[in-house]
């Protein structure tokens, strides 16, 4: 019962979109146990009489049906990476909010938030995603959960992402796929290593092509992407006389959006080729978006928050908007460089500013 | 109280070398799990009224005193390596008994048994050590444990250890080491992998390293031994979206007793020195032992059970009675390359052969 009473944790919306983003990190989110946090924003909308709200599992979704011609999402992620001695959040002297989740993305998740409460007849209808299970495999994301059994609730002719971008537009996402890259041998006690046949030094090759990979930087749509093949994982041994018969490493490709999932399954097959893999196995997949910043939306939007478009390194649910139809971009006043990182922090000036830019657009 | 309460199941030593083998395989005895066995191995003992028994955790020693001239030890270990579907034992219609612990070393142990059964005037007089966990760390070894408690316990002119040699006679061991190679780096999201440095990548020249390594083979007394240098275990990885930040390579050095520990150390250290270690810690060590063919006790046990000595390569604890003045060789019925494998075996003829020859070398 206890796990599905709703939690009695508040949020005030009538705070500032600093202080809002620190009271989001003390309510720790990590992935899997969000539900706290999503029943404490559920509870901060349905007070809002502008807006109508839905839930599915821990996902939120609250919205404006003023029937104007045009319909913007403005979506977020709840989740965080596993906490790194950095929560409660700390806000110091130099009006920097430190803590797991400030960047990345708690801080758009507040400025979300704090439009929902503050721009009750905005110029275009506004719908509002507060979604869980975005830091771990594609499978479980709760924006691809709603887009499976409420398609519907997603519609819109343009959405925001508020992910990390410092405040810049980032046009369309690099797609990531992750491989286990599997060697073999035949086991032997170690004092006689000449009866098996070591896996782990079977590994060799694939670290050496790793260590001595140059990734691709393709310019598209004028945004120049940076792509990366890392080993995420290593494991291999039976005991400490055995020579093993197993290892695996576990790889992840990070590619620009000119390529197509496929063409990075076959790009990472070719990488390996001759590097004596017994068993390539896909482990978790989700393809790029392109930048689509002419689309009429995307253009207007960029007209006006300002600036100018930068590419979109780390994967985002743009790609997944991008897959139903919605021109989409990331908006978000975190600063991705420190994302999942134990310094993570946001600068608070850069929330307010991304709260006003987009008020601004939404009530012009 | 059930840990310490002897258990019930009991040994009839008036089996045959085989039928008492296969006894023995089926109380299992993995690595800190020998009570149940040496309690039985115990009370067997008892039984006999020319032996006085000792008895040290799970280490039982028995012995004759009969005033002989010489004193000679016959020692086995009683755990073996972890079950793989290989208990209980089956002999097949070809005399061979299959199933774990049945090389290394029960067959041994059977042995030991058998004369301490059936030998109770022996023309030297006899010390019988059964000790345990000899297949994990060297610092829980049971031998070692009754050296340091009860050195007067292992006195002895000359000792044969029945570890698996096929019915030959090995003189002297290979020593081993075993090394923790660690590799760093800098976490960063692995969307953004030039802002991190990845460990496991730095393993790289340690994996090519070992896979070009090529063993040495000395001849020493006449014997060749044969060196191995293996990872017998790796293990990196933070998230599958992080770049990593440690790598551990787990080295097994496997090397003729020509070297001392100190020189295998610095051995491996060399082998590893330009290869981006960031640290290098030693996990577990145990010397060698020289053959020690020209000692007259040994001289006089080859000469009675005949044959050709050969060289060991496991590391036995040959070398912790050499350590103690007590001149060793290995004797037993197992086949050493199959210990610690799941098609483990012995062939009941080398078991029976066994016991004969040491019958008539202490009846003679």
């Amino acid at each position: 019962m206890a796990d599905t009473a709703p939690s009695e944790t508040s949020l005030d919306l009538t705070l500032d979109g600093a202080a809002l983003t620190a009271a989001l990190v003390d309510i720790p989110s990590v992935s899997g146990t969000e539900k706290p946090l999503a029943d404490a924003i559920e509870r901060a909308l349905r007070a809002l009489p502008h807006l109508t709200v839905d839930r599915h599992g821990n996902n939120v979704v609250a919205r404006t049906n003023l029937g104007r011609a045009e319909r913007v999402v403005l979506a977020g992620h709840i989740d965080t990476v596993p906490i790194a001695d950095n929560v409660p959040s700390r806000l110091d002297e130099d009006g920097v909010l430190w803590g797991c989740g400030t960047s990345d993305m708690k801080s758009g998740v507040a400025v979300q938030l704090r439009i929902a409460a503050t721009v009750p007849a905005p110029n275009r209808d506004l719908t509002f995603v507060f979604y869980d299970n975005e830091e771990v495999a594609a499978h479980l994301n709760g924006l691809g959960k709603i887009a499976e059994a409420h398609p519907d609730w997603l519609t819109g002719d343009f959405a925001v992402l508020l992910e990390p971008s410092y405040g810049q537009v980032e046009g369309g996402c690099q797609g990531t796929l992750r491989v286990k890259l599997r060697t073999t041998g035949e086991r032997a006690h170690s004092a006689r290593s000449w009866m098996g046949s070591n896996a782990i030094h079977a590994a060799a090759p694939i670290l050496a092509r790793l260590a001595a990979y140059e990734p691709r930087k393709p310019v598209i749509d004028g945004l120049e992407y940076h792509e990366g093949l890392n080993a995420v994982g290593i494991e291999g041994g039976v005991a400490t006389n055995v020579i093993p018969d197993e290892c695996v490493v576990t790889v992840n490709y990070r590619y620009a959006p000119d390529r197509s999932p496929e063409q990075a399954v076959a790009h990472v097959r070719e990488v390996f080729a001759d590097c004596g893999v017994a068993e390539f196995v896909i482990d978790d997949e989700s393809g790029g978006a392109l930048p689509g910043l002419s689309h009429p939306a995307a253009a207007a939007f960029m007209k006006a928050v300002g600036g100018s478009a930068q590419p979109k390194f780390g994967w985002t649910d743009v790609a997944r908007f991008s897959a139903l139809g919605v021109p989409a971009v990331n908006y978000g006043p975190g600063d991705p460089l420190y994302a999942h990182k134990r310094d993570e922090h946001v600068h608070v000036e850069r929330i307010h500013h991304c709260e006003e830019r987009l008020r601004d657009w939404l009530s012009e």
